[in-house]
């Protein structure tokens, strides 16, 4: 263990003035002003030793923000440490997530991390403390890191907040002002701003410094305003560095129905000369001596225990009840439903679940979701043509227990991948369903058809993906989907299709169905979605040449029913066409592919997929010229049985 | 062919007021506002036509842009239409991609696009008029179609008008209102500001209603404009039915020295009384009754013919020089470099064609870009930590010519995923370098890894994926990622590792090295940057039990080296063990599987790969927990010789 420089005040918790409750507007005195910015010394003083002792981090982004997160955490924040979980505790996010230093230092100063944990494990295998913050610490709500992102996720607990929980709980946000240049950013603004969330405050750490210089609008806090009260929420401009002008300006937050936003003028490295409003320093450490001599001038290693404001007593007004009975919507054997209606259908089946919340991005009639909204108007969130702003909510929704069903067409997806890859690094527990999957949609063109979805999907850590083929087992996913850990998607189509299962059919993520089978099969055909028609369609044109084929279901994706896979590979010799409407990269084949190659067979494989660029035409014309339609189907298959 | 209602003025060019030139300020006089009328009408007739003839399409989208488009084409628009190449051509990016009848109808207009082409292929497969615009048409950039994306592409555009190009085309950006909610697009107008970009003018539809209803803002043109206004850009706010006032407004663009924003208020299905200002039309064409009531209430069929205006003379002041001599950097075997060092050494050897450009999202110092910037800092574009922004602007500058290579951390990239997918529908030239792969990057922890962009870049329609161990062969890939076709991806790694290739090796896009190699391998281990150094290592281990060991730097993931890597299998009795920094899903080993399978090899196969979510830690700490270091792959290997 490092020690830098002198011990000093160890646990001197009486030097703090300990506050369990604050009058609103009420000024700090000056004992509560001398005891901020001992808070924020020691702050600062701690952030550089945990991260000279880990040997890199971020220190000088810690100390800009030293003495906002002191006067926050001391006199608005509202939230027992030794409670995580409690119903009422105020939110806070770390959105400036390589700053954790500062928050880990923090952590000491309320006294749920010890001395020796932030001095020795901070950045190091195996740690809780890792460079950036994960939930993995019970005070985390989501992973930060990639900036612009945990303010989204904010809107969603602020929203859960105002809207569902109905508790007085409120979302501080730490953001640097480099993340400003994230378009995701206003997107959280203005819809903050759009659902009057005065139960939150962003906090900007204006240190006009990022990674490589000078940031695009440094020091200019005007035009920070200007874009803040354009985008709806009340801007207040203040001196971070000032901890009464900082008390004052979180006093007023949450005070005229709109959301806040503090704009902090700091310096980077605030408190160390050599470092202090300099360039070169954002992702560095200090070196021991530098450090030593940097905790010196800050005046030496303390130990301040502090206590945030006690949160009052509290429920959600909303409680879950993942047990209702659900009224599942059945449908005629034969009869074509789009599995898109399908997950409308199951969406308001499950609205008999308190916790289920839907979002949307402004296709609400196009993916199912706007049935829901007809059930349960409250639950509806109109997110607007925003994806990232979606996802990050219902991220945000997730935290606080709700269970979010997000839509968009497939395709728009890829406008959130990264919101949707950090919910996975978090394991937040969000729903997507993704329509107008592949070249089946038609003449809308390419840009409106998803084709990477499943590949993108599949790497997310921890997710699920579903790809069903008919509104029944689409509405068993849906519902499954609701239970389903980390981040599920599902992949819906937009023509109708014949209902293939009835009522009583069972649908389990990870599961796949044998929809065709014979003792003398010789080939096997895996389709998901729209393939798995046309799979069936070639099994009926293999028929008629006495090639019997198998026909599976690969409805899940991600897990993949491995075991059905082998065990249908193995009794037809190895053959097996996997058909997909999806680029041939990180979809259904690969999939089959990686599940098969564990079996020990060789197996004969064929991997029909999406390969040029798409266009406009017919559902048929596109698929045929695809190659991903029955004909073709038949053909690899034949070709398979010859060899 | 249908046709609907009467034809009448058929190829009447000496009705509308031909014009080559046009005296900035200039009222219309009522001749010209007759003129204009008149060719909106035409417009929306036309617009009717085409959609009801495919029975699909956005045809109240473009009824209610059809005066903007009108006045701009033929007023103030310079563009050949018969020599869409032409330097001097002002850009028209239809950033609202829905809305194709109407760019469609003004082809008719300007007699690109027969009556019969319109009439008989549009949404048709194989039609190049396909439902949202791709650059298949010589007069489109880039497809569109996705919100929010054509304006981002479009500062591209305008920076290199006015950065490199030197010419005075200006470039006019069609929107919907409903794409503003979207971040991009803030993303775009504050760096259109931040870039002086006088020649940039996006021309907003504010109609007030999108697919599934009214937008977030409606008719509040003062709020967009004090968003507008906010981030830089000068607001015009306009009637957008009234000609005269419109073309008031495009004189004024470009006047100031800032870019401009229309924000013209419009009517749904304007002209139309059924549709007009209704909800329930986003996406529908009329029904033929409909159709032809709706063309007799504009006034009929016609066919004006029209001109835009003469576009001057010139060139680009920049002459690209893709022959032009490079000098290669050149290393020392053994010497350590990181390969995102090399990335930077690359672009200082490439900075010699003038053609080359860079763009950063403020981590340069990171990613190695920050090389060039000092060799051709006029050829440096910074674009704060917007990465969607980047990355559309990449396209921009590709449309121009330029050969644009764009950098943030390969996890980053997640963010802009939808704008990699467009280019890609697009076929725009774009070069992407992703730093930081994997969990090598260490303490940072996952929020900082790519793991997930192989897959997704793999899936991106015609891309290319390069992934080099080594400084030389760094150097060598992004020289031929220059003149790739497509998008072009290159991951680099974090840390420094020794040069294992000389001077004279050659690396080509699609390659592979077989990097050891003996007449008796009895399995191949294929790796790919970091773990290439494990794969080596892990040979060295089985060496000692006399177990020889093929070893294959698999650099290229896409294409792939199939024929090597089949020839490596069957020489080694089919077994392969592949290891790879990245997920399981979408990545180096079932891109390799997929390369094997068409062998008829049946491998014998071990996919090691990062399966569980990491977490701060060494590098070795952390290869090794994820299973694909040394150890592991000589775990596999040895597992699969017993075989």
């Amino acid at each position: 263990m490092t020690t830098i420089g002198p011990t000093c005040g160890v646990g001197t918790r009486a030097r703090f003035p300990v506050r369990t409750t604050l009058t609103r507007g009420e000024a700090m005195n000056a004992e509560e002003i001398a005891a901020a910015n001992d808070l924020a010394r020691q702050l600062r003083v701690d952030s550089i030793r945990s991260s000279t002792s880990a040997g890199s981090g971020h220190p000088t982004s810690s100390l800009s923000a030293a003495d906002l997160l002191a006067v926050l955490a001391t006199r608005h924040m509202h939230y027992d440490w030794n409670q995580p979980d409690l119903p009422t505790n105020d939110h806070l996010v770390f959105s400036k997530g390589h700053a954790s230093p500062l928050i880990y230092s923090l952590y000491r100063a309320v006294g749920v991390v010890s001395e020796e944990e932030l001095m020795t494990t901070y950045r190091r295998f195996g740690a809780r403390l890792q460079g950036h913050p994960t939930p993995e610490l019970p005070w985390i709500d989501l992973a930060t890191g990639s900036l612009g992102l945990g303010i989204t996720a904010a809107v969603g607990i602020a929203l859960a907040g105002s809207r569902l929980d109905k508790l007085p709980f409120h979302v501080w946000v730490i953001c640097g002002d480099s993340e400003l240049a994230e378009g995701s950013v206003w997107e959280a603004l203005d819809k903050a701003a759009f659902y009057d969330l005065e139960n939150f405050t962003a906090i900007v750490d204006v240190n006009r410094l990022g990674q490589r210089g000078p940031t695009e609008l440094g020091w200019d806090l005007d035009a920070y305003a200007a874009r803040v009260e354009a985008f709806g929420c009340v801007p207040i401009i203040i001196d971070g560095h000032d901890v009464e002008a900082i008390d004052d300006a979180l006093g007023k937050a949450s005070t005229d129905g709109r959301p806040t936003v503090v704009l902090a003028r700091t310096l980077k490295g605030k408190g160390v000369a050599e470092i202090e409003d300099k360039e070169g320093w954002h992702g560095t450490a200090l070196k021991p001596d530098l450090a030593e001599k940097a905790v010196q001038e800050l005046g030496g290693v303390s130990s301040l225990i502090v206590n945030s404001l006690t949160p009052p007593d509290g429920s959600s007004a909303i409680t879950p009840n993942p047990k209702a009975a659900l009224t599942i919507p059945t449908y005629t054997l034969g009869e074509k439903i789009a599995t898109r209606k399908a997950y409308g259908d199951a969406l308001v089946a499950l609205s008999s679940r308190p916790e289920v919340v839907v979002l949307d991005a402004e296709v609400g009639n196009s993916t199912g979701s706007e049935s829901f909204l007809a059930v349960a108007p409250e639950r509806y969130f109109e997110t607007f043509i925003a994806e990232q702003l979606m996802v990050g909510a219902a991220g945000g929704l997730a935290v606080r227990g709700y269970v979010p069903f997000a839509a968009t067409f497939g395709a728009f997806f890829s406008r959130a991948f990264d919101f949707v890859r950090m919910s996975g690094i978090s394991g937040l527990k969000i729903r997507l369903a993704g329509s107008h999957a592949g070249v089946e949609i038609g003449p809308d063109g390419p840009s409106q058809m998803a084709l990477e979805d499943l590949a993108s999907m599949r790497a997310v850590h921890g997710s699920v993906v579903l790809y069903p083929s008919d509104a029944t087992s689409a509405v068993a996913l849906v519902v499954a989907m609701a239970d389903a850990p980390g981040v599920a998607f599902i992949r819906t189509t937009r023509g109708a299709y014949p209902v293939l299962y009835g009522p009583d059919e069972e649908f389990v993520i990870g599961g796949s169905k044998v929809v065709r089978s014979s003792d003398n099969d010789s080939v096997t055909l895996v389709g998901a979605g729209v393939t798995l028609y046309e799979s069936l369609a070639a099994a009926d044109l293999l028929a008629e040449e006495n090639i019997s084929a198998k026909v599976i279901d690969c409805y899940s994706i991600k897990p993949i029913d491995a075991d059905t896979l082998i065990a249908a590979s193995a009794s037809t010799g190895g053959r097996v066409v996997v058909t997909e409407d999806h680029y041939p990269s990180g979809g259904i084949g690969e999939a089959v592919l990686s599940a098969l190659v564990g079996s020990g067979v060789g197996p004969k494989f064929a991997h029909l997929a999406v390969r040029d660029l798409s266009c406009s035409g017919t559902p048929d014309e596109l698929l045929d010229a695809a190659g991903i339609s029955a004909v073709h189907i038949a053909d690899a298959a034949r070709a398979l049985v010859r060899d």
